[in-house]
């Protein structure tokens, strides 16, 4: 299934460079500085239930395209919050997944199943409804043996270090017991305080008196909240993070003075706080953690725009993140203007950002990153994680931000096995791109080695401070 | 002027498989699903009275893009309001036409136009001022031949089914007249109820009265008047309609509960409503539309997004429709969520949605498209309706939506001989994007020449129930 | 450095294409019709000081990615308003940029400087910390030479026509000059009433006086102002100008009658104009200008979207102008709606457009050029200014408003040696995008050959009245 030259262009000048190019970085360590892999995988090493469990209940890409077309979700496994009845068979999932993997035709899912189902079980043929039970068969059979546990796999993937995301309140007893167990795997966590720091999150207030237990501080009162936030920061530092990150509706930042702040903390901490004040607050926090940053050297990520839950009836059923989330326009260059105002000229900050909203790349991320120090660009983020998307992003951005504003690759994932996949993909899309910036002399060949390179590697080592 | 490898990339090793691709679905019959040809012409199968009649005063394409470069519209014979004089020599318009013909290269209006004049009437030097009589003469011999009235063209064109649009106050006697005439040729109608469902459309008020009229409904209580919607679709579905559609300013959906609705509809139907009423009138009646498809199962197609009528001086000479709509951006995601709450989970039932913003296709219509059931993406529309362009929605839609949420090909034209040359540039260039994944080693060859076969012909039958 | 097929296509067909359609309108004159360049240079004819004077120190496009890399703007010698101390070492300056050059790999900008460093210097090895001296020496002889005079290079560069950009309050001092001294060079000036239009104008009440001393009209009466805007004009015709520029944060346009227009004149005169008015009276000068150019003939040019002075500490420390105006959502539709109303459909008025959002091309930009005869786009701008930038203008452009709507290529720029290769890019991108719908047979040979010279030469002096 897998093609030695896939991704590569079909002109063969264009190919034979991208060849070249690729060859040199193919076989380079995994970066991975920004993803939702489950860190209870490396700290207890215990194998994968079954195919099912690995590539198709976790996989929000897979169960949004098999829903689209009117397959259920109980019918796929995924639990209901009202335990009602849903397909328990991993045999019956995995013949449904069969059934319409032609769905995935054209589509990043298909590179990484195809992959992993290659470079990891030895299939070499496509998956359809009449070799579902073999492809069965030979995955189940293959996680039970202790060459596919998780670090076994992690040091098969050849990943240098992956993040991974937990939220303030979690003691990262997980990342304790690997550091605890002396496996030398490099799993770090990033800090991800949305339960704590936006007031729409379930639980919001609770949240907040837990963050005051957990560091003693008076999570209550605006300096002690702020406080608790540097203690868990400092706390996360000690398993490894070197970055936090923040997913907000918007990019909205605010600058209030310390008065106005404490007001607004009150306020949402009351119950009768609106939905400005509730925004206004998500805001005040990035230019708070952005302070924060410039004490403690986190690099910070904004992935803003995404409307959470758009499906009121499946959120009812299934809770969130269930394939329903959906893009919104972003504007970056108003939102983050207070932020920016205060800390864009520093050179000791970074702050990553992303986008849902292709339009804003050359409108308005590129033009900031190019001037910014305290601003790099995220790469091509959740749906855009596609050659085409990745292709369109390189387009956008370089010729007003150059290479140097970017950060190389994430796989923002919770998919473990399609991690080496997503970064191959990566790697050959950026040679394609530079291969077609040789082949039309607006490059040589040897910068683009170099180049290839800082995008497979460098960048991202340098960008999150691994 | 035609060659036989126009669209296809030049790259050698996609283009042989672009042409092995397209020589399996060149002659697959045309599934015109969505369109605005006049059944008059099959109806009464008289024939077309001259080229400019055939090729100019029905193009909106055509002339628009000759007065944006300073060609008067009386020039070209279109027909003043106030009567004023306008050319009515067809020659005079046909030899300015042939003058700025130039205008259109690079344009799609030119693919349609060449491709016209030399499969239909052997025309194989490009329109110019030195060929205009000839041209004229050759074209105007060939329709007075009976091979040329619309019903043999029809048959001509290979034209398995063809829906025009009609207004829920339009009797269909043109379709009474074909079915009665014992004609075989399958042209089916639509449901188009913006006169009597958009309370800006001029004479909004009289047309709910005439609907109450033909229907025998009180078409001016709430009640009464969505009866009325129901029998008339009913009566469409007796001309072979499977589809409505909906060209709102906007794609704003609502779900009033009866009483607002009620209230609403009350409101303007009073002279005192206001432009949010207005615009809430129709956003609720697409959802009420919505609920009548769940019964009837027609296919709902929403054409949101264009201001009509930008120029008023225009617009007060000549009317609607002449060259001067104009795109506006346009939001989905909030949008559309008030009849997909309601709507969206469901299986039976079959929302297309248009666009003519393309910064919604990876943003906004390809995560909703790739989520829920009822969606499906309508190809690309209009403006859009090019080879650039649609390359575009390929890409733009295919990695989050795949092919299997997307709906084949519409024509959406009036221009009758320009059908076979739009259907003839959608399958090159869906070819064309086939071939470069195939050429990319992303898809198998196999299942190029499967999708090729279904975005040509199969995805439209489905679809559209046809 | 500079490969003699750069930029081409590196498909065997579209390359051989795109040499033939250059070969032909590589050595064509430039026709500059929009600039920045200084009409002192030419006046004066004083030699350039020093390599970081003639590329670094004017050149936003490169100091701003330095910034945004860490690099002081002290360190690269920009003048600070406090007159605190910067750089004034020019080959300190020019080591600092040698040593940052591979940030602009993939960007315009170096394919300007590298294409300069060649052809005016015979430097052939890249800029880089090794040989930056080598290049600092080489290039500083030769601008102590009579050849790198600025009244030389303009003639060695084949320049038929250059316009620079001023505002109303200055006397032309130096196109006099110019003009006296018998110099054949064509230098001509348009004309840019920011200063005395636009109420946020630093200095806004001063520059309304000043411009009714210099007309000898009452400027604080709207009659009055709007006469002496008619006197300025009238004056900046002596001097050659065809063209008038405006820069609006939007392209909003109004259509006040005259009383209200008067009021509002007051107000924004007054120092307690709301920012409402300040908008609206831009709005209205739009139309006025419009007017005033159905009059007089000067082409309008509206370059809309750009928030200036986005980063408040930079623009404290070294004022306008220095990298950070960030361009923003732009609407045309409704924005232009009420000077179209008025004047959209003459033929005897020119109207350019340009955006930094090009999300517009294809909704807003193409539809409206594609029907307004007043209408026309102007080239890929700003940020835009760039290859792949460019061929994606042709492609959102083309297919709805084709070539003729377009008005070929503006520099746009104030580093005078950048001019050649910048028309040179063009040309070339040009030729790639006509020799690509040539191999896809969407466009004869012939006419490619017609359309290379109308998009690298005439179209620009049509539109312009060149």
């Amino acid at each position: 299934m897998l093609h030695e030259d896939r991704l590569f262009p079909s002109d063969p000048r264009q190919r034979s460079i991208a060849q070249a190019l690729y060859a040199n970085v193919r076989n380079l360590p995994i970066v991975s500085p920004h993803g939702h892999t489950n860190p209870q995988w490396f700290a207890q090493n215990k194998p994968f239930e079954n195919p099912a469990e690995l590539f198709v209940t976790p996989d929000h890409y897979i169960y949004r395209m098999l829903y689209s077309q009117g397959v259920k979700l109980e019918d796929l496994g995924l639990r209901r919050l009202d335990g009602g009845s849903v397909e328990t068979d991993p045999r019956q999932i995995w013949r449904r997944f069969a059934q319409h993997y032609y769905l995935f035709r054209g589509t990043p899912t298909r590179l990484w199943i195809d992959h992993a189902f290659e470079t990891l079980f030895g299939l070499t043929e496509r998956l359809s409804t009449s070799n579902a039970d073999h492809h069965y068969d030979v995955i189940d059979a293959a996680l039970k043996s202790p060459a596919f546990a998780p670090r076994a796999l992690f040091e098969r993937f050849n990943i240098e270090v992956i993040a991974t995301t937990e939220g303030p309140l979690d003691q990262l007893k997980w990342h304790a017991m690997m550091r605890d167990s002396g496996w030398k795997g490099r799993v770090i966590t990033a800090y991800r305080p949305d339960s704590v720091v936006d007031p729409d999150f379930v639980g919001f207030r609770g949240n907040i008196k837990q963050l005051g237990e957990l560091t003693g501080e008076d999570s209550e009162s605006w300096s002690g909240y702020l406080a608790a936030h540097r203690k868990r920061r400092a706390y996360f530092k000690t398993f490894g993070a070197t970055s936090s990150d923040h997913g907000h509706p918007t990019a909205l930042t605010a600058d209030l003075d310390n008065a106005a702040a404490q007001a607004l903390f009150s306020r949402v901490l009351a119950s009768n706080s609106t939905t400005q004040d509730k925004e206004l607050f998500r805001a005040q926090m990035l230019t708070e953690m952005a302070a924060m940053s410039c004490d403690d050297g986190l690099v910070m990520q904004i992935h803003p725009g995404s409307m959470r839950n758009h499906n009121p009836s499946l959120f009812a059923t299934f809770g969130r993140d269930t394939g329903h989330d959906i893009p919104t326009r972003t504007d970056y260059v108003s939102a983050l203007k207070p932020l920016l105002d205060r800390f864009g000229n520093r050179n000791d900050l970074t702050i990553i950002l992303f986008t849902l909203d292709e339009t804003t790349y050359s409108r308005e991320l590129a033009p900031l990153a190019g001037h910014y120090p305290a601003l790099r660009l995220g790469p091509a983020w959740w749906f855009f994680d596609a050659p085409e998307s990745m292709i369109r992003f390189r387009e956008l951005i370089t010729e007003t931000a150059g290479f140097y504003n970017t950060v190389g690759f994430n796989d923002d994932t919770r998919a473990f096995p399609s991690i080496p996949a997503r970064h191959d993909v990566a790697r050959r899309v950026d040679c394609s791109y530079l291969a077609r910036l040789v082949a039309t002399h607006q490059l040589d060949e040897t910068e683009a080695h170099e180049l290839a390179h800082d995008l497979a590697y460098q960048l991202a080592k340098s960008a999150y401070k691994l």
